[in-house]
């Protein structure tokens, strides 16, 4: 049984690890931290913990925690764990952050779209890009996890394997995607409120949201050269879910007979099937099948569904995550087991709930 | 590990019994019987299923059935088990029944309320009302539950130590409750159409639903006496969760100084407590604290706050549960595990998922 | 065309009155007050309101604007009006008030369920109760107008006919109330974001309600003596709509042989019928018939339905209003239209939306 | 004062349609039109109507209705019109129809995508495609209106002008479309249901909906060329709107100077505004402002902004409409106007209501 500390532990990503660690069989929450309850019971913050966690908040003292703690997790904000880290820290206990911090490894990248000073770039290098189906290897050696954001997670997952496999062309792509109103956080604002957001959708951060670079990057490495795309997120009226439908247009690959011709759905789903066949947590539906955020709502699934539309030589991809999981916690989880040597879907196997 | 057949499998509480059997350690289901979707995949029908349940729906031929199963659940129409169930089916399997075919022992009263010959009354003596924590001990011997009502559950338990232990006239009780759709079913009804439902609350079946006897009887056992209330369902837009706001006439009580007075916050909280305080699945908020069904979504609980109205004489009672876990599926499967010796709380110990 | 000034503008019910008056052909709004907005674009605050309202917003000089306009909408926090209303405003225009300070005719009472100092209880003897229905002939004399609360206008207009006629005990009423979410307003607090509301339902303010007051003193005016009854508000996962379900001891009447017996349901219909019969704005869908709040949307409609229970000897007796219109903005209009000669129903003669 | 009649009047934009004209001061209806509610009380089946519309509904006799009517609507399945209609029909009303069936010049194109053999291809050459906005002089004089469908006045609309301009690339169009539940229908079907689609985004008809085509025809006139797209519907938990997300890349523009480079957000929004500056239904809201589909709920508006980005040398447009009103009823009221000579915007005021 290893012990856990969570940073930020009263927003929704910071609650939904809190519940997701509470079922975990080899790991404890010894730390509920929260700058904005300190001293507060944690069960009086979050009803549905009454009785599960008797907690109350502690602050973010992460040299402290990491004395106490095998794992850290911090669901913090921008620019926190950068300000915060330390070597000591990470000598003392793994780090599993899920802002953006250590994301992008082009530092001047990271300034220049999250529009803050990066405060500790020396461990960006040996942060590896916690996106476990890709990077699986490397995360199990690492000491620092930069947990993927929610959009990227279903944006790149969705493409990676036709990128990598160069059947589209990765500077066609276009990503429109929407999530439910929990990526916005729980904090007090006006856009967020019920009547504001309920019987409404919109888009948001149209061309400058922060998740494109890091979409970019993770893309990138799998085209084997830079790589530039169109991201534009949407406000749904949901508590959770993502969905990112995606546009490229597909490139000619060579023939079993020595021609070049567009893939077919049959050889686009072989691809697929080649990447995530063996995978627990990405479940690829096929050409012609659609996926719905509910159908993996609570869960830690992407699914992927894909449509070839002939006339206009392009692919529509389609992935769908619940944004608090593998878009955050779940993902976070995951990447923990990893990291310690736990069966990957420990903690993780509970079905979508529906409806 | 038992095995466990489903009829009913294909509407929303036997998908829900499907999805919580299907991370029980002690339990497999070898049968989901459906009668609109014999021989189709089930996980075309419950999308959230794909790649969990590889099975294909099966009939609903309850004997052949008998003979495979430990246990059955029957998630289907009022009618159907007292019209199929048998001495030898009862002989094969243990039978959990979901509709409310015996939850009510006077058969007169069951077919006045359900407009229905009841077709196999002799059964009704030996059926056990399923509502573990009233009936814990008689569950465990029994051949027959009657798994009661998502709505009698959250009634019945939010009032039952207050009418048991004589705090509250039970014939001045008025219960005003508020569902989500999930209840209604999955056919295909204009009525439940998203556009009639969202942004729309009503009431319905006012003074004729026929969870109303169901309550009446089992507070009755509690009062001693015969008890008629009034109960008035809601359709509220939201999936899941069921809120009762409960009014009631308090009674004077005997006090400690011998002397006869409405008992106070601290009286009902600590008969609350002797009732519930060493059970899994009733949470006490207490006194000014208020359940809101958010809180349980997705879990086996009942939120039980209450508030004394000086002013009336009256006390406000407010219980909150999932309709479709501890208002179906996961009493049923309390109900399982108390019938089979497992851990009571067995594969529903899923935290309530918040947003 | 008379001129209207608002202050508390860019509040949910005053936007509404913004657009309510937008299209009224009698009144135009010269003073778009708003404390916290001062001379921002309203349309910018509302983008309803884009290329419809080229104004920018005011401040709350009251004494100014009475000089300005002819009728003053004041939807403002509790207590402002009363300390800002001098006998010169109430010379120079009329006051329609949708706060509660001169709604409650017994200051204590006021101050005792608002926590407040009534900072001008001179003005409360003159003000009239804006409720129309019920009180026509004296809004039309009236300077000073106390617009009735969203869930007294529901609660009230339900039970008024029935209390009047002495066929319920008032005593015994009980009022279980759900609204939706706009009725919090826009502030931006936590328990009003998207995530905390939708999916869930939960009382609030169980015993305290300042509607509480309201509702009695004027059904204590209807039954002819104090009358002391149930209130519980819920909070509902839907923008707009109230609907009540009031519970009441049915009344032995005189029946035409001369014996006492309860009413039967065309009895009642009838009482209701004398009533509203020739209202507008109330429509009465007899026994039998549940009022839903999408069926008044957007609407200054009241529907009332009811159902006799001769089981328990009470009635159930439903009311759905739309909180922003009846509830609010367009019984202020309603108001305004007595006060200046104009027809009741100008400029609220939009048909309720669906869906 | 003109006599109005609708066939298929209980569908949801046939109900939309019905509320309107019950405001409309030139026009009253004189048939309801359902082929499945023959005999019933309109009001029985939209309860919002109650004491509005006294009418029972009536069959779908076109030629009867023609002789009593001054204009017909069809809100009718595909094909309906299409069989029903004659010369003799065309020569006693106007007719307005909702359905696709004359929306589309090339009868191989409309049978192709619509799966159905036209069964009166005479009169595709005259209707008139009803887009008020493009077609406006051309639709005064005809007899038969092809009102646009809803995907497509919103998306059309919302690229229009660049097309014609010559800003874009109209070949590299990706429409990502989002629309409200009650585009879907009344129909009584599984997947419409509260619980199937709250709570859940996914996208349906990918590459196949059979709104592609009629946006392809119509901005094939506006490039002077024919024109491919891709375009994306998905279904959002909402009752109203459409959201159109559309992406483009943007063509080198002759600038002042003789030089050619990419259009800057001014030289965009001075060829919308070109357009659109004195249309009263289409709101410009300019570079780097979204439109939001609440904010046009209930009114006749097209809500456009756009963003231009850089990097990718692509343009974001975004259009909301309201899918009942602008996408359907609206608009055919705005035709009817058009067709007699109304005020265009008599009956259409109504503000957008919000929340």
């Amino acid at each position: 049984m290893i012990k856990a500390g969570i940073i930020g532990s009263t927003g929704y990503a910071g609650a939904e690890l809190a519940r997701i660690l509470l079922r975990h069989p080899e790991a404890e929450v010894v730390w509920y931290g929260s700058r904005s309850y300190v001293d507060e019971s944690y069960a009086k913050i979050y009803g549905n913990m009454f009785q599960l966690v008797e907690d109350s908040c502690l602050d973010d003292n992460l040299l402290e925690l990491s004395r106490q703690a095998d794992v850290i997790f911090t669901a913090t904000p921008q620019g926190f764990l950068a300000g915060a880290l330390t070597e000591e820290i990470l000598g003392n206990a793994k780090v599993i952050d899920l802002s953006a911090d250590y994301r992008i490894k082009d530092v001047g990248v990271y300034e220049e779209w999250y529009k803050i000073k990066h405060k500790s770039p020396q461990f960006i290098g040996e942060a590896v890009y916690g996106l476990c189906e890709v990077n699986r290897e490397k995360i199990k050696g690492a000491r620092l996890i930069a947990n993927p954001g929610c959009y990227t997670t279903c944006s790149i997952l969705t493409a990676y394997p036709l990128v990598k496999e160069g059947l589209i062309d990765a500077n066609t792509l276009i990503v429109d995607a929407k999530s439910g109103v929990s990526g916005a956080g729980r904090g007090a604002k006006l856009p967020n409120l019920y009547c504001e957001v309920n019987e409404n959708i919109k888009a948001y951060g149209v061309t400058t949201h922060r998740h494109t670079p890091e979409i970019e990057e993770q893309l990138g490495y799998a085209a084997g050269e830079a790589v530039t795309i169109s991201f534009t997120p949407h406000l749904t009226p949901m508590n959770r879910g993502i969905l990112a439908t995606e546009y490229a247009s597909l490139k000619k690959v060579r023939q079993p007979d020595g021609s070049y011709a567009f893939p077919d759905g049959a050889q686009v789903k072989a691809v697929y099937d080649a990447y995530y066949g063996k995978e627990t947590f990405v479940r690829v539906l096929g050409e012609g099948a659609y996926p719905e955020t509910k159908w993996v709502e609570g869960s830690n699934f992407v699914d992927i569904g894909f449509q070839i539309d002939a006339r206009t030589g392009r692919i529509v991809m389609m992935g769908a995550v619940d944004n608090l999981v593998k878009g955050a916690a779940g993902q976070a989880v995951q990447n923990m087991n990893l990291l310690f040597g736990f069966p990957e879907q420990e903690g993780l196997e509970t079905a979508p709930m529906f409806p």
